[in-house]
This record gives C-alpha cells, structure tokens and sequence, in this order.
C-alpha cells in the first residue's frame, strides 16, 4: 500500500450516507453512496468511471456501466464480514466521478482515460475503475505501472483479450494485453486468465497468448478444481508483487451477468467470483477494473449488483493490502 | 414570479454541463445535467426529488421515480424552440437532490416533504418537484401556499384523486387534493382535472368532485375538442392566479407511460401533454410536481424521457412567467 | 336485452369485492373481481375465458390471455362516467372461468368452445369471451346464432380474417369469419371490419371479403374521419339487429397493445377504439369476445389493461341494450 | 404432526385438477391448482397468500408475490419423486386465498395477518404462507407460537433480519427476528440463518445476532461444505422441536431470483435450496412461509418457480413430519 | 424511376416466399422473404443493410438494426391495398445483405458504406438501406448523387442533424445533413425537415439549418395540421425532383419507437408516418433509408415492425414513381 | 462416422466468415456463420431448424427456435480449446435451413420433419436439429434409425417425457421417447435421461420408465456425484453404440435457460451441461437435437446462447466420433 501506513485504521474517513436516515433509493448514487472526491480531503481509494465502449466488437453499451454500477452500489453496507474488515473506514475511499471520453475516436479516448488517471494517481489515490468496455485496460496498466513499475495482472475474463488487431484496429476491447505486454507494462512472471471459455479463432491464439507468460484457469477448472485450490495457486505465483485486478464481467455466466458484450455460456457464478477474490487478501492491489457492464441487456440490475459486489471485493482487498 | 424582475434575463446562471466536451451519458445525473443547489448562489428554481411511494393503493416503486426521471433528463437540451427561450439561461435552475423520507410512516413523512419546501422556499425558490408518488402535491401545497396564498390547480391524471379514504387512511395517493381542499389550500375558482378518464367508484365521486369546486377535462375531450380550445378553456379559468401544476404521469396513455401504478388505457398522448403545457405560457405558475413515475414497470426508459420533457415545459414556464 | 325488463335495475346484484377493504391486488383474480357464476343465483353476463391459441399463424401465447386480462381487470371500478352507468348493478355479471380445450387438436377444441357456450347460453347469460386466438369466434358465433339467428357483426381488428386456408386448414386465427359466412352465420347486411390496415396477399383478398358482404373501416379512416363520423355509419348500418362484437386487440396500434401474435404498425390508439365502442350505446349486442392478447409479448400489463378496458365497455353496452 | 395420525394416507384428499383434462395454463390459479378452502371438508395444510409489502425498505412490490407464485405454481405436479411421497393425498393442502391487509398502516397489517392466521390455525390447519414482505414473519410466528410454543426457526435469507429499527421503524422486513426473540417466540436452541450473505453495517451486527442465539450458515458454507453437511449440523440442532422455515427467495442468488428487494451476488443456486430443503425431511415442521418475491422484477417467472418449487417441497416437509 | 419503362408491369419478378407453404416464421429472414440479389437476374431495388452505429452520441446498438428489420418484416405480404400496388410484383426488389463496416473507424466506415453502395447503384439498383445510425445517410447520399445530381431530401427526424461536430467530430449521427449540404449533395430548394421536436443547444441551430435551405415540419404541425396539409405542402416543394427519403425511427414517439438512440416525447403515430409517406406517392424516389432501429430497446419487435411497414411504404412509392 | 474416413482431416472445408473481415453482427445468420447447404459441395453435417410448437402443453414459442440460436450462434468461433478441435475445419458443417411444417396438424408437421430428415440423409449427411418443440425428436429418431438401426439415447431434460397422452393426443412434447420405444427405434440396452427433476403426475411415472429401459441422472446427481463419474457411467453404458443425443433446453436450470416452456427449478448450470457433452468424446453420434428454445421468453439471448454452445459441443463430438 503506498499511502503512509498511519492512514490504515484511520478513524476520520468520510463514510457512506447512514441508511437509516436517508432511504438507499435516495439522494446522488455515488459508489457505495459515499462521499465525491471534492467532499473529502484526500482520497486513498478513488471510484472513477469510464463511460467508453467505442471498442467493442459485438453488443455495445458499456458506455452505461458506470452509471449502473453506482445505482446498484446504493445496496452495499459498511462492513465485510468475510474479511472482517469496514473498507470505508480504514481508508478513505470517495467517488471520483467519470472521465470523460471521446466516443467518436478511442486514440483520443485513451489518451483521456491515462491523463484522467494520472491525476488521480497523482493525488495519491489508488483506482477502482468501473467501465467502459475492455479497451480502457490499456491506458489504466500505463498510468498505474508509471507509479509501480510492471504489474501483476489477474484478469477474469470468459476471452483472452490478447488478440492482435480487429479490422486492421490495435486499440480495442480484445486487444489490450498483448498491446500492455508489447510495451512492457506487465510483469511476465505472474500473468494469469482466469474465468476463460469458450471457442477461439484457433490454436495459435493458445500459443501466442503462453508466449506473453500467461497462465489460463479455465472456469471448467473452478467446477473440477475448486476455489481455495485456485487461489492458492494464483496467490502463490503472485506473491508481493504489486498486483492490478481486471475483471470483465462476462467471466461470470451469462444467467449471472446478461448485461454484458460477449457473453460465453459456461462461466463462473458470483459465488465463485467473490470467494476468489476474497482469498485473495494479502496481495498487493495497486490498482483494479471491473468492465464490460452493458446495462441494456441487464435485468433487474442483476450483472450491476454483481459488479458492486465485486467491486466491493477489490475496495476491501485494497484496505487490507498492506495487512497481508 | 417571486424572484426581482431583475433576475429575467440574467446572463449568469450557470447552466448544463457541455455535452460537446461530457458525453451525456458520463457524469452525475442531476437533473438536466444542471448544477447542484450547493454549486450556486441562488437558484430561482430548485428541482427536488421526492422519493416516497407508501401512499400507492396498486403498483409501488414511484420511490425510484426522481432517479430515473434525472438520468432520462440526460438528453435535454437548453433551448426551447416551440417557446423560444433558454430556461436555464434566464434564471437559475438547480439540482436540490432528494427529501429523505420515511418509507414506513406516511405521517412523517409528509412532515418531511412539507419541512424540506420550506426549506426551498426559503432560500427563494421555486419548486420543481420529481415524485414519488401523488401523497406527496399535499405537503407541497401547504407548502406553497405559505408562500402565495391559496393556489389555483391544474391536475393532470387519469384519475380524480379527491376521494376521503382507503382503509381508513387519510393520506394516500388518491386523496391529496381533497385534504387540500378541506385545508383550504386551493383557490376552488380555479380548479381543473386534465386527462380525466376510466371507471369510478360510483357518480358520487363526480359529485363530491364537482363540490369542490373541479372543472373536468376528460382524455376524451383531447380527441374531440383539440388542445387549443381546451387551452383556452384553462388559461381563462386561471387568470393571473399563482397556479399550482401538478401532473401524475398516469395522465398519459399506458403506450406512452407504462412506467407507473395505476394504468387507465385511453390515455392522452405525450405530445397532447407538451402541447397543452406549452400553452399555458403566461400564466404565473408558483410550483409544480411530475409523479407516479414507476421505473420497474419503464421500458427503454419512455416514461421517464416524458417525464422529463413535462419538466422541461414546467421549467419554461416559470421561466416565462412573469413575461406572458 | 333478452333477459327480462324487469332485471334491469336490479339492485340484487353481486358486485365487485369492495376495494377499501381487500386491496386490489389481493384475492383471487375474477373478471373485475366478481363473483363467480357459482356464487351467484343466475348471471345476466358471464364472463368466460377460452384459453386456447394453437390457431396462430406468427406469435402464439393468447393461451396465457384469460389470465392475462382478468389480472389487469383488478384495476376497474364500477361506475362508468363516459356512459353513466354501474354496469355490475343493473345486471348481474360474474365470472365462468375458463373453458378448457385440447391444445392439440383444433377441431376437438372449436367443439368444447361450442358445447362450453351453449351451456353458459342456456343458462341465461350473454357471454363476454376473453381469449384465446381468433379461431374461437367460429364456435362462439355458431353458439350465438342458435339464440338470436344471424347476426350483425362488428370486427375490429388489423386483418380480414376472411381468408380461406393456410397450409390447407380450414379453422386458423385467419378464417373464422370465412367459415361463420359460409355457415350461414352472419346477417350479411350488417358486416363491418373496423380498424383494418397493412399489406394482403392480393387485390382478390378485398374483392372475396366485400363478396360476403363485409365493409370496411380502415385505421385510416380514423385519423381522415373521427370516431364520431365512423361510429354514425356503423349504428346506421347495425340499427337493431342483434350484433356481435369481435374485437381482435392487434386493432390498436402496437404501442397501445404489443402482447399480441401478429402486429402491424399504424394501428388505432386504445381511446379512439373505446370511444368507437362507447358510441355503440342502444345498439343490441348479443355476444362479444375480445381475443389475440398474448401476453409473453406484452408489457407492463398494458395490452392486458386495454383488453379489459375493452371489456368494461363490452359490459356496459349489454347493460345498455334494452335502453338505448 | 397435529392433525390425527389416521389422516396420513387419507385417500380421500381432494387433489389438483387433472392437466390431461383441463390445460395447465387454463382455470384459475389456486396453489397447485388445488381447492379452495372452502370446497374441502378441512384443510391439513391452507396455503395463504399475505400479499404485503409496506415494511419494505428498497426495492417494493411483493404484494404480488401471492399471484405470481400461484400462477407458476400451475406446473407443479402430484408425486415428489425425490421423497418418495404424493404431498396432496397423504394431507389435505388447500388454498386458502389471501389475508387481506391495510397497505397503509403497519400495525394494522400486523395485527390482520396474526388474526387471519389464527383463524386457519384454528380449524386445524398448518399455514404455508406466500408473502409479502419479510414482516409478516412476525405475525405469523405469534400465531404458530399460540399453538405450539417457541418454535425452531431455520431462516433462508441473504440477510440477518435482526437489526432494531429502520427510520426509527420497530416493525419492517429487517426486523422480523429481532422482534420475535424479544417476543419469546423462538426457541433459542436452534435457531439458524441460511445462506447469508453480503456486507453488514456493522462488526455489531454478528454479536447481536449471536446473542440471540442464532447460529450462521453462510451461502459460501454451501460451496465449502456441501448441502449434504450443512443439513446434518441443521438437522442435529432442530432434532424434533417444533421447526418453523422462513425462507426469504433472496436467500437465492440474483440469477436464480431476479424478482426480489434486495438482492445480493454470491447465494444459493435453487438446486442446493430444494436439495437442503428436501434433507430435512423428518422435522417437525409446524409452518412455514415464502416471501420477498417481486415480480415486477422477475423474468419468465423463473423467481416465481422457484418460490413454487419451495413451498412444494414445504408441503412435502409437512406431508412427512409424524412420520421421519 | 430510372429503369426502362417496359419493366414496370413486369410479371417475372420473384416475390415472397409462399407464406401459405413456409410459415413465415420460418426460413432465412431476408427482407419481406425475398430473394437474395444473387438468386435473381438483376435487382430493382436493393434492400441493404448497414449495421454500423459507431457514430452514437448516446444509446448505442443501431448495429444490430438490420437484422431486427428484417425479421420483423417476415409479416409483410404482398398487395398494397392503401396504394393499390404489389411492389414486389411490378418491379424486382432483393435483398443485397449487408454492408461490413470497420466498427472501430468512421472514416473507414464511412468509404466502405459509399463503394457498397455505388456497386449496387452499378448493377442499376436503387437502394433502400436500412441502418445502422445516421451517419451512413452521407455516404449514401454521395453515391445517389453520382446516379442523379443533388437531390431533394425529406427527412424525417426527432432532430435536425444539421449540428457541426461533437468533441471536433465531424462525421456522426448528429451531423450528416450539414456535411451533405458542405458537399453539395442537396438541392437546396426542396429540402424539409419532418417531425422535429425537442430543445436545442440554441436558438443558432435553427438559424443555421434554415441558412441551408431546410424548412421544417413539426411534431406539432401534425396534430395542429394534419397529415393532408402537410403532405400537400411537401409534395410542391419536392415535384418531379429526384427525392431521397431520410427516415430516422426516433420521429416516431418513443411509444410507438422505443428501440432508438435518442428518444423524445411527443413524436409522430406510426400511423401519421406511414399516412404522410404514402402521400407522397407519384414523387420520383431515387433512394432511401430507415435509420437508427436499436433492438436492445425494443419491445416486442414493436420499433422494427414499425420500420419494416416504412420499408413497404417506400419500396411501394419506388414502385409507383415513374406513375404518378 | 459414416463419412470415407479421408473427409476427416479435411482442409478443403468451407468455414465460418471471416470476424475480422466481416463484423459478427453483419450478414445473415447461418449457424455459426457457416455457409448454407447449397454453397458446398456435400455437408458432412446439416445444421438443421425445425421451428414447430405445436405439440407443447405449457409455454409455446419454440417456433421461433431455430432463428433464436442461429443469431446467438454469431458468436461461435472456429476452435475448441477444450477439445482441442477446429469441428469446422476437420468436416464441412453446413446450415440446411428450415424444413416448413404445418403448425396446424401434428401428424402432417412429423411426416415432414421425417421426409426432410430423410432427404438431408440420403445427402450423406449427419443432422444436428435446432427446434422447435420436443415432438420433433420422433420422426428425426425414425429417420436416424433407417440409417444406423436403434439408437443408444442419451436424453437431456427436466422431464421423462415418456408419457402416455395428453388430452388423448399420442403426438406431443411430452411423449416422443415413448413412442421411439414403442416403435423400436430405441436400443434399450442404453438409454439414459439426464437433468431429470422436477414433481411427476406418479409414482407409475418412474417404473413405466424403468420398464423401457431408461436409466435416470436426476439433476440432484450432478450436485452429489459431479460430472466426471456421470459422465464414466454413461459412457460405459452407451460403448460404441450409435448414440443419438436429445438435448431439451430445460435441463438448465431457469436462471441459464429462462427462454423455455415448461422450466423447473433446480437444474443443471450451462457448464455443467458442456462438461458432460465434453467428456462423450469419443462416442459415435449419428445424430443430435437442441429442443425447446422460446425465444419470447429469453433474456439478453441467455437461453440461444447457452443452446448455440451446447450446439457447439455436438458437432464437435461429431468432428471427433471417428477418433475417439
């Protein structure tokens, strides 16, 4: 955790609106109903938004994410009992709003979502970036990495997202790792996919993607294999390093997450998706994402509330990262 | 209008955000992407959300009714063609968020409601209010008639809402106007349902209705009479009186707001409603609510796109108020 | 009316359950929440449900219609504004529940309609059918005419329904008229289609249809004419004799009514439909069915809201018969 | 068992109407297509609607949770294979139709449902009941309590439903258990939440919850230990006390049960909740209710099947419990 | 019309499949179930699809366009009653598929959708596009020029689209008209605007827009004027012109066109469109397209029926061209 | 395999259009955007629809199946890392097309499922058919069996569907595998439901099964046993029989297949169901249906997702059958 450790088990941190005198379904619908960026002095854990999807290559509307994200979040409470920890009140974690992106010209687009990262970066805030589509991967693992150095990268996901280029384009949602490889971002010694189904275009895409030094866990793997054995097995392999999180949020089954791009049958449930994370305390996050919320194809904000949860993971791996 | 006549045609009000630099669909979704109450000095109109639905009698959920009408209200633009003026320019318009109220005590919770507008008045604004369901025009009347004295009132609905109880409450959706009445808040020389339509409980109702002091434009009376002359109708029953609008989106056909609690087919359609609010320009209208908007029951968001355009019109009006 | 004079008035009638005591949305859904045929002595009306649609030729569904439109049927009050009327007072009506027929076998099934009508018949009331799809006419009509002979017959619907065969059969959602002309059903002087619109098979579609008689009302003519225009040539057309009403919901447009199995744009608006049927007050109705509400399709309930609405006016011109 | 051991196998029951005589999609939609009450002798088992939802303090409409859950419960057929046991011969099961309560006034709701359930305790039946809200627990735990004393309580929630107050509300949908503890209801040895899930306001919240005596089985214990180990620990700790099951449908994940208030990532799977159920066979299960579905938020009533599938494995339970 | 007029009459046309021996909700859904381009001599009319929506500026999705269209118009049959014509009949109309476009470059898009289109203008077919967003109206209009010089333009449209850029964006939904109008494409003497409604960024937008010779049609105009007068308006100022038909579905209410974009209250009745377009027949359409359908959206396939009527409505005035 | 065994291997074999040529949601929706029957020379394997519904007892809407899963299959891509088999690449998959049946007569719709079976066949290839309804598997049983004699049947369902009659109809949903054993179309010697669950009309339903010579893999099962040992006891019993597989959609649990007609809680996730058809590699499938996809019933295409990848899986198998 790079903030000062006096600041962990702080006491002052700016919590949520108390749900017992204000209704959840009222008032703004920042991240987790806590407090905006400029409410506070300084924010350990800033919530931004990235409301871009001009790099899909199926069903659009990511650019919605965010906004569904923070709406589900009104339903989140202060204390994780599985980790035993009040995310918001040992760091302060505010809601940075969204950075605004060019939906017309993602070259432009991404050159917003690294200077929008930057600064918060250099405010001193860690990023919990809600999407977006997959693209915006790219320029968060710049921003973070200039503060960090090469990263560890768990990237939940039903794809791989390393394929080289669609219709002659290098910047998309299914391209952002082997762009963050070829420049150097990630650290090739503790790479892995995980979630990841479904049909490929061939079996080169296997190779190439081994060839960058990921490591696949298959979602049959959660089904054979279990949780706990996964875990220790990423946990093992990504040690101390520091860590950034990607989830695309069709790693869950599309009965648990509709409301997404690219949905593959066959994927993890929420269950499965939250226990990993949360056997993940210890590590060092530096930085995470969750993706590729399309709100139209949603239903009764099911994939939403997922994402928050999720969400609500990261912030809490995030409070217990130099705990570990 | 309340505000000195020197406030018309300020040329400091602080408008939306710039949808050429923020996409519409990124950042918070005040209404009409206007600023916050707490980002200006004063605002000539504070538009507040009431979310409170525990005085529905069918179909709840009006109390996520402010939050979908502010992100519906996404798309509008700060130029009035059919009126020919810039509502946000002219005076200042804000974002006052929402009243929290209690969902378990409907007593309170009008105890609320009329607080929180005076507390609006106050500071020296008119209310645009976002329900929530039809309980809540009572506090507002009282609320505003504080303020101006017994109001004239246009009712738009499909449904009277001047019955005495339901199980014994007083205080329910469909009997604000008649404890209004029996509070002595309206000018009964002024009084008019619009849009009027369905079965009743029996021709008492229209008697009891009428003693009051209610005109009756049915739905009917749309497609028979036209808008023009029903306006004309109104606009000479309502004078120069300080007038009350208070719309319960039922007032539309169920093709046009699915999205509410008590469904009456043969509704009018959303351009009939614009149409006649747009006609009332002139009139001096002292406060206004758009209710009964139901999200659950929304689809693509179309009764909430109405709703917000109805406040559009409303927000026009009072901004051409004291210029008719 | 065939019941006798005498019964008109009656203020022994079963009403609806009291809706300021049971909540609307509590207690069984019948038609209205009437009573029963069981509960009570004899019904003037029954109000009977014929579940069945494997005569489709598109969307099926219109089995789940009964259900569907009693569901929203919770929502009508007693009294009748437009008519003046308490249609559950002056008449008995209650609800017979639905006639079951095998799903698999039309021509078994357009006998258990037959045979389930000729029992309500006997028993004394005019019946109201909700459906079901359009080929239970042809057994509802044959049933009628046993009681009254040929009759007059109104047809409100997007299509004809005079074709004669698709894939070789003769008893479809698109032939019953064809079939009720050849059986000698339909006093061939007083034949209207009302609402027609959308692309036929061929010019010999109209010139087959005017052959047996029919006129027609195009959705057009609404828009070019008025209702009141429109409904002063159907009375004149029907004058006296005994009428039947087909009402097919896809005659309104599909934003009025999208839970149906073949919609075609341009359709009526649900006031225009109601205010049609409205102005039928005094003209002698017989029989009436509302059909092709497919409730899968639908949303909100709103085709099933409008199909009950359709009802209530259905209800109120049998209550008006004798007096008009 | 409280009914006369000679009743179980009673071959004179009066069972569901036959779906090869009269379509499943047709007749009115009793529990199962069961009798009413009022057309069998005695009812062993009444199913109860309680369509109420004002003690809701998210998402509202479990009023209609009654209807939606009968209306899928058409599909439900006579024999459990699982258990080896036809439900509605060996017992009585009736429906019993909805307790009619005041959406309006909590307490008067309250005290109408503990009235109607004494009512049917009264002729001798054992209550499954649809809800509604998670309020009316309460009321119907003082109920069942006046028959048979402090009861076991295996309560299936994603939530405690301990916590003191809302809004300073004493009486809502959280606060339940709370209530019937300090009420002297239950029978603190053996007492269990199942399926728990998701963040708490507090560290406090375990304590009090404890201090109760409640014991935890969180929804991760299903994928850790299996339903066949958490049954054996539930099964020890209820042994043959009176047992009374609460299961809010949110105990299932959000893909298993859209349709509900307050949902929350990461729960059951309805298969593990019907196998969990299905392994209590043997209690002594006294009453036993469902609530919390909302079906303005369900899709293809897959929250409503579940629900229907609960509480026939509920009835299966009872049918049972003198014989474990 | 542009071809010889020995092919109007034409009896070798290949129409629909026999909806009498395939159901019509079975095989390909090519447009109208019409042939392939390839399965016929030469095209007529070519129904081409552009699923390109990468220049939304807010609800994505207009990709998936054509492919809801054409399954949507699986119910068009083949006789024009309100025209009097078989459009399919009197000239040959197939389906030329779609268009690929780079989703992640409008430049590039933009050149692919303008060589697709003067290759079927080549083979001598007139084209009748459906998108997609409105930024293909560019391109195509381009290629129809190089055929017939400038052209009238009747646009139907919620918006002016006449704007300059968004976030310096030049080529998008919003901007097509103004770019044509740069070009040259557009006789500036016969150029309207139909069923615009909404706020504008200022009252310069309509300056602008009428520096370029657009008159302007409201929503309004249509209740105030009605359909005839507003046709005959529109008829002189177009004459014998080589017309192109722009049609974006958001001039359509959102009750009647949900699955779009951009919605705004108080638009046309799919009822008006069709009325005004069939009004229009007798005018030399040279092209045309339906733009802007968004199925995710959609209901019940409501928008896409709407579109596929329009569709008939403009191949059947292609087919009457050389008539009138 | 049937097929010379040099067409294994095969690298002349038309594939699936290019996705980084042509986007995914272009062209028409041939499975897996493979070509159609008539543009190769001979298909190894014939995707197949048969979109008839008309034998279903609860929900219909299976007609519209086939379209439904062919969209969805949009998203297939070449390769199969589980596998690790390109089942496009190693034998020629192409799309037949629908066969047209008559949704009015049952008997009429099964002699043309056969005859088109038959002539695909006799074409040399294998079939992989999309329904429709569950009827369909008898007549594509019978046809199967002229090529290959009885058939090892693993069955995939919630249901037996080895009953009698339903309103003594012999040809339904529900009755397919009865009539294939009675016919002798069925090798009892290895005959397997899987997924089974659910409430049965009796105990007889088991031993009439049993008697037949089926074998049960209750959904329960997968939960108890996991995949691997269900998947070694099915392959064992089956060996290298010709196998057909018959795969009903409802075997997933609601929350993955929503978009079916008769759905039961309690199901199989999506990935259980692909490791299950995964681990028969090896086996020798002469033949394969995907049943009981109602689209209007689906959600986000969650349920033709999950259908299109267990589609997937089967002509994988087919690909592999020779070298397992």
């Amino acid at each position: 955790m790079t903030q000062p450790a006096e600041r962990t088990g702080r006491t002052d941190a700016v919590g949520p609106v108390d749900a017992a005198q204000v209704p959840r379904f009222a008032g703004p619908a920042t991240f987790a109903r806590l407090p905006r960026v400029d409410q506070v002095n300084t924010a350990d854990v800033a919530v931004v938004g990235v409301p871009f999807d001009a790099g899909v290559s199926f069903r659009p509307g990511a650019r919605f994410g965010p906004t569904a994200v923070r709406e589900a979040s009104r339903l989140l409470r202060p204390y994780h009992p599985g980790l035993d920890i009040s995310p918001f009140d040992v760091q302060q974690v505010a809601d940075a709003g969204d950075i605004a992106c060019n939906p017309f010209d993602i070259a432009e687009a991404i050159a917003a979502i690294e200077a929008g990262s930057d600064e918060l970066h250099g405010a001193g805030a860690k990023l919990l970036t809600i999407g977006g589509d997959h693209t915006i991967a790219l320029p968060l693992l710049r921003s973070v990495v200039r503060q960090h150095g090469p990263v560890a990268l768990l990237h939940f996901d039903a794809h791989l997202d390393t394929w080289d280029t669609y219709f002659g384009a290098k910047y998309t949602h299914g391209t952002p790792f082997r762009r963050a490889f070829e420049e150097g971002l990630l650290d090739t010694s503790a790479l892995s996919h995980v979630g990841t189904r479904g049909p490929l275009y061939g079996k080169s895409d296997l190779a190439d993607d081994a060839g960058m030094g990921f490591g696949i866990v298959t979602s049959m793997d959660f089904m054979n294999k279990g949780v706990a054995e996964i875990a220790d097995g990423l946990r093992r392999r990504i040690g101390d390093r520091p860590l950034y999180l990607s989830i695309d949020i069709d790693v869950l089954d599309p009965a648990h997450a509709p409301g997404t791009g690219t949905p593959e049958a066959g994927g993890l449930t929420s269950r499965e998706l939250l226990a990993l994370l949360r056997s993940l305390a210890g590590t060092q996050v530096v930085g995470a994402d969750v993706v590729e919320v399309s709100p139209a194809y949603d239903h009764a904000e099911m994939t939403a509330v997922a994402a928050s949860h999720v969400a609500y993971e990261l912030v809490s791996l995030m409070a217990l990262g130099d705990k570990g």
